[in-house]
C-alpha cells in the first residue's frame, strides 16, 4: 500500500486532479500546510479581505488570487483552484445548492480566490509535543461552537466568531498556548480556556458543528478560532454565489507547516 | 517642562490637532504604537490590501478605514486621520505637490485609510533590551535603501523592498532578531544579516533615503523591511490622488506597543 502521507503536494493535487482522491485531505501530503477555500465575487473581495484582515484569528489569510485567476501564486504557484480540491460546495444567496468535484464551468473572471489557514498545521504541532488531540483519538471531526464574541465588522461582513474546541489535559494547558502561538498565520494561540460559559458556550456537549468529544477529569477544553467563522459570516451576506471546500475537503499547499512559524 | 513621552495618546492627538506640535512624533506618548499613513481612493484599495497582505514585512497593516470614513476604528476609534497627524504630503500622478497640517478638504466619500507598522515599535523592544541604536545615538534620520529583493506583485502595485539598516554590535544580533521576531506587525524579524551586497545594496554608506550612520568595528550591519516599500509602489503606481504622513510625523494610536508581541 502507497503512503500517502509521504507523498508530495504536487502528487497530492495530482491524484484530487485526476478523481482518484475524493475523500477528506487529513493525513495526505503529511508536514505540508492545507487551507481552507473561500471563493467570492470581485465586488465582494475587498470586503471581505478587509474582514479578515481585521479578524485575523479566525480568518488568517494564506494566499488571496488575482481576480479571475484560479492561482494560488504564493502558496502554490502550478496549481488551479478549480480542480485541486476533492469536494466543493456551491452557494447560492447563502444556501447549499449543490456538491462537485471541480468548478471549472462556475468560474468566470470575477471570481476572487482566498485560501485561509486551518487547524490541522497547529493539530500537528501539538501533537509533535506530545499532547494528543482528542477527535483525532475519536477518529471524529472536531467539535465547533458558535460564541458570543463578535468579530470586528468590515463593510457588509459581521457575525459571531465560531471556535474549535480541544481538551487538554491541565499539564498540558501552558505548553498548548505556546506551542500554538508560534503559528498565527493558522489560528495561533487560543481564544479562550475554560468555562464554556464565558464565551456562551451553554453545553460543551452539543457542539454546533462537528462532533461533540468527550471532556474527561484533569481536562481543560481549550478554545481556538476557527475557520468555519469567515464561511458562516459570508453566508450570512448571502452573495449571488460562493464557493468553499467541503468540511475536511482541504486544499494542499507547497509551503511546510513549519515555515508558518514565527520563532 | 512637561514630559511629552508620558502624556496618552488622546492628549497627543489633541495636541496635534489644536496646531501645537508640528514636528516628528517620535518619543511622543511613548509606549503607544505609531503608525504610516497612506490613503488611497477606494478602486486602488483591494489591490493595495492584497500587496500589503502578501508583503507583510514591509507592509503590515494594523488598520484599515472603511471606504470614505476618517475613522481608524480598530487602533483609534475617537480619531481622525484628516487631522490627527502633525504634517501630511499630498502625492497627485506620483508627484509631491503639497505638505500640509490637516486634509479635511481633501477628504471625500472615495479615501481610504490605511494605517501600517513603523519600525519605533521593534527599535523600543531593542532599546529594553540594551541593544543601542545608531541613529537615535546620532539623532538623524534612520539609513534607508533600495533593495534586489522585489515584492510579491499584486494588481498594478509591484516593485523592490525597500529596507533600514541598524548597525548591531555581533554579540547582539541573536538577539535582536529573537526580540524583533516577538513583533511581526510591525516589520518583526530583519530580511537580512551582513553583507550588503546580497542584497543589492553597492554603498552602505550612500542610503538612498534618510541619513548615513556609522557602521564600527565589530558590528554587523542588520536590515529590516522598511515602510517605505508601499510609499514607494504606490507612488509607481501613480494615483489621482495619493495622501501620506510627512516622514517622522506619524499617526499616534491606542494601542500600547508589547499588545503587538506575539508571545
Amino acid at each position: 500500500m502507497q503512503s500517502f502521507d509521504r507523498i508530495n503536494p504536487f502528487e497530492a493535487r495530482e491524484l484530487i486532479r485526476r478523481g482518484d482522491w475524493v475523500k477528506p485531505t487529513s493525513g495526505l501530503a503529511g508536514g505540508y500546510t492545507q487551507a481552507n477555500l473561500a471563493v467570492l465575487p470581485k465586488e465582494l473581495a475587498f470586503e471581505f479581505l478587509l474582514f479578515c484582515q481585521r479578524n485575523p484569528k479566525p480568518c488568517p489569510v494564506l494566499d488571496v488570487t488575482e481576480p479571475g485567476s484560479a492561482i494560488p501564486a504564493i502558496v502554490a504557484p502550478h496549481a488551479d483552484l478549480r480542480v485541486d480540491i476533492p469536494k466543493y460546495r456551491v452557494y447560492r444567496h447563502g444556501e447549499l445548492v449543490e456538491e462537485r468535484t471541480d468548478i471549472k464551468d462556475l468560474w468566470d473572471d470575477s471570481m476572487v480566490g482566498f485560501l485561509l489557514g486551518c487547524s490541522f498545521t497547529f493539530e500537528h504541532a501539538l501533537l509533535n509535543n506530545d499532547i494528543s488531540v482528542r477527535h483525532i483519538e475519536q477518529d471524529c471531526n472536531v467539535p465547533m461552537f458558535k460564541t458570543n464574541m463578535e468579530c470586528i465588522k468590515a463593510g457588509r461582513f459581521e457575525g459571531p466568531m465560531v471556535v474549535s474546541m480541544r481538551p487538554i489535559p491541565e499539564k498540558d494547558v501552558v505548553r498548548a498556548v505556546q506551542v500554538t502561538s508560534r503559528f498565527p498565520s493558522v489560528h495561533g494561540a487560543p481564544v479562550h480556556i475554560g468555562n464554556p460559559e464565558s464565551i456562551g458556550i451553554r453545553d460543551i456537549a452539543n457542539p454546533d458543528f462537528g462532533d461533540p468529544v468527550e471532556v474527561r477529569d484533569g481536562e481543560v477544553p481549550v478554545f481556538w478560532a476557527c475557520g468555519v467563522t469567515p464561511q458562516a459570516v459570508a453566508m450570512h451576506v448571502k452573495p449571488e454565489i460562493m464557493i468553499t471546500h467541503a468540511p475536511g475537503h482541504m486544499f494542499i499547499t507547497d509551503v511546510r507547516d513549519e515555515k508558518f512559524g514565527v520563532l
